[in-house]
C-alpha cells in the first residue's frame, strides 16, 4: 500500500525513460505503458513460477498497487518462456510449517479475491504450461490469450488432490457445466488447440508480444465504457462466487490444513516430489 | 382487469371483422389471430419506444389482457420501422419527479414479471435496434426472431448506468456466462448476425411478416402440450430469478432512486440527451 | 447389502468362467469385466423396462452392489433391443396404491440420488428409445453414448405432467440453460442425431457392443485419476442438487403424491394408457 502510495506521487510521464515505467518487488514485475495505461504483471520465480507464500504476497501486492495506480487493466503474464505458472508449490504442502501454510493459503485466497473481483479489466497472456493453480490465475481473468502447444487445466485429481469450490466455480464460469465437470474429474489438461474449441482461452498468438498485444486489445473495447460502472456491474456479476469465499475462508482455510495433514496426501505428495526429482537428474 | 373480462364476454369468431381482433390502449396493440390464438403485443410509442411509465403500464396491461383472453402465445413486436424499442426513457430519469419515478420504476418491475413469468409462449419479433431496456423485452421472451442490420444488447455501462440484476440473470438465461459477462462488462451491441451466432436471437427474419410467421411457428412448437403443464415447468424453471425479484421489489426500488439521484448519473444523462439534440438537429 | 459383502469375499478372476462375473436380480443383471474392471449393469424388465417399484429397487440395489464391489466405473445399458427406458411405469400412477405408491416415488429418489451421486464413474449406453425417466437415468450418467435412430428427452409436458426439479436440474447440467428450458418447456424428444448435436449425448455408436466399448473408454481416461480425489471432486460439483433433494425429499413425495392424485392428472393417465391399448392391438 506505502509503495502504491508513493508512486502516485510521481507524474506517469515524468517517471519512464522509455514508454514504460516499472516497480519491481522481488517475484514479480510491474510496468504500465504510459500510451495505453495498460499494466503488465509479470510472475518472475525460477524455475517454474511456482506459487509460494512469497510469490503470493508479490502478486497481490502487485494487483492492489495497479488498482492504486489508475491503469486501464491488468495483463498477467510470465518472464518463464515456456510456463506461465505451474501452480502452487509443492513445497509450501510437503511437511509444512504449522504457521506458514496458514499464511500461504490465506495468501493464495487474497489472490484470488483481489485478481477474480479486480475492479479493472484483466487479461492473462498464457506464454507457457498452466496447470491447477496456474489455471486458476488465468480463469480468474477476464480473458485468455494462449500460446500454441502448451497446456491449460485443474489438474488436481491426477495429484490426489481436490480443487477448492472457488477454484471449481471460476472454471465453470469459463466453460459449459457439462464440460467443466468432466474435465475436472478428469483433471484434464487442454493443449492450447482444445482449450481454444471449448472457449478456456479466447485466442491464440503466436508470440508473447503478439499475446500481450491482444490481451491489450481486449482491454481496448471498454476505452468508451464508464469505468465505474464497468466495475460495478463486474461486481455484481462476480458478488456470489466472491462472497462464498468471503463468507467462508476461516472454514475453508481449516479444510485445507485438514486435506494436506492426512497422511495419504502427504505421502501422494512425497511420491511425486521423488519423481520430480528423478526427470531432474535424468 | 377490467378491459380483459369485457373482452372474455365477446366470443372471440363473432369479433372480428377479418380474422383478427384487436384492442388498443393509447400505446399498445394487442392482435388476436382467431386462426392461431395467438396475440401480437404491438408497442407504438413514437418516436422510438422509449418506454416511459404509460408505454410500460399499457404492456403491462396488454400482457394480463393476453393472459386473461386464453391466448396461445404472445409476440412482442414493434410498430417503429427501424427501432423494436430504444429502452428506458432517459427523460424519466433525467431530473426526475419524485412521484413518478417511483411509478416508473415499478412499472417496469411489473412488466418484467408478467413478462418473464408469462404461463403463455412469448417470442419477440426483433423489427429493429433492440438496446438496453428493449434488449431485456426481447430477452424475457422464449424465442427471438430479429432482422438483420440491426443491433441488440445491454449497453448499459456504455451509458455509464449498472443494469440491476434481474436484467443481469435474463441476459444470462439465453447467452453462456463467459460471453454474457464479458458483453455486460463491454455494454456490447451485438449485430443481428453476431446476436444469431452466439444464440441471443435465435433466427433471423427478412421482414417483419417472416418474423411474426417464424414466431408463430415456435409458438405453434407447443400445439401438443398440455398447457398447464408447459405452465408450471416453465414458472418452475424460472422461479429463482422471479422470486428473487419480489422479493427484494423494494431493496431494487431504493437502490434505483439512490442510483438515478446521483450527481454524476444526472451529469452523464444530460450529456448524453445533449448529444442526441445535436444529432436530431444535424 | 449382503449380496454385496459376499461377492466380496469371492476373488474376482476365479469368480469368472469367461472374463465376466455375473449377478442378477429379478430385472437388473451386473456384470462385472475382470479385465477392466468396470460394471455393466443392465435393466431387463419387458416389454419396454417401464420403472416400477421393483425395478428401481433393483436398479438401486445394483448400484450400491457395484459400488461396494470395488469396480472402476458402471455402464448403465437395457437387454431391449429397441428401448432404453420407457420411463417411469404409468401404471403405478394411474388408480395407485396408497402404500406402493409412496414406496415407488422413494425408490426413484434413491435411485438418482445413488447414481447421480456415485462415487465411480458412469456412463450410458443407450440403446434404444429414452424418453421421460429413461432420459433422467441417462443424463445423471456423467458420459452418454446413443444408438442412431432412437430418441431422448424429458417429454412430461406432452403428458400434462410435471418434472419435478431434480429432473429439471439433472437436465439443465448436460444442455445449455436456454435449450434445456425450450426443450423442458415442449417436451421435446430429439433424435440421436440432434442429441449429439447440443451435448445431449457425447457419441454415437453403430451397435450396442460399440456404444459400451466407448463407455468404457470414457471410463479409462480416469485411469490415472486418484479414485478419492474424483469422488471428493464429483460430489461438490454436484453437491448442490444432491442436498436439494436430499433436503426436500418429504416435500418432493408429498408434492408427488398430492400431484398424481388429481382427477385431471389420471383422467390424463387414463387416456394414455387406453391409447397404448389400441396401439397394442392393432
Amino acid at each position: 500500500m506505502m509503495r502504491s502510495k508513493l508512486m502516485n506521487l510521481v507524474p506517469r510521464a515524468v517517471a519512464t525513460t522509455s514508454r514504460q515505467m516499472s516497480t519491481a518487488t522481488k517475484l514479480t514485475t510491474v510496468q504500465v505503458d504510459d500510451k495505453t495505461g495498460i499494466a503488465t504483471l509479470t510472475m518472475n520465480r525460477p524455475p517454474v513460477n511456482g506459487l509460494n507464500l512469497e510469490l503470493l504476497r508479490d502478486i497481490h501486492q502487485s494487483i492492489e498497487e495497479i488498482e492504486g495506480n489508475k491503469s486501464r487493466g491488468i495483463i498477467l503474464t510470465s518472464s518463464n518462456p515456456t510456463i506461465f505458472s505451474a501452480g502452487l508449490d509443492i513445497f509450501e504442502m510437503y511437511k509444512p510449517d504449522k504457521e506458514r501454510i496458514r499464511a500461504f493459503w490465506t495468501a493464495l485466497q487474497d489472490v484470488w479475491l483481489a485478481l477474480y473481483g479486480s475492479s479493472v479489466p484483466t487479461a492473462a497472456a498464457i506464454n507457457g504450461h498452466s496447470p491447477a493453480g496456474g489455471c486458476l490465475l488465468a480463469t480468474s481473468c477476464e480473458y485468455r490469450v494462449m500460446l500454441p502447444k502448451y497446456t491449460i487445466g485443474l489438474n488436481e485429481t491426477k495429484l490426489g488432490i481436490v480443487a477448492p469450490k472457488w477454484f471449481m466455480s471460476t472454471f465453470e464460469s469459463v466453460l459449459p457445466r457439462r464440460l467443466a465437470e468432466r474435465a475436472l474429474n478428469q483433471g484434464r489438461m487442454f493443449t492450447t488447440e482444445e482449450a481454444l474449441a471449448v472457449g478456456l482461452v479466447d485466442e491464440v498468438a503466436n508470440s508473447k508480444e503478439e499475446a500481450i498485444a491482444k490481451c491489450a486489445q481486449f482491454i481496448g473495447t471498454f476505452a468508451k465504457v464508464n469505468p465505474l460502472a464497468r466495475a460495478l456491474t463486474k461486481q455484481q456479476l462476480r458478488a456470489e462466487e466472491l462472497r462464498q469465499l468471503e463468507d467462508e475462508r476461516v472454514q475453508d482455510l481449516e479444510k485445507f490444513i485438514f486435506f494436506v495433514n492426512q497422511p495419504a496426501v502427504q505421502k501422494g505428495l512425497g511420491i511425486y516430489l521423488e519423481s520430480l526429482k528423478k526427470k531432474a537428474t535424468k
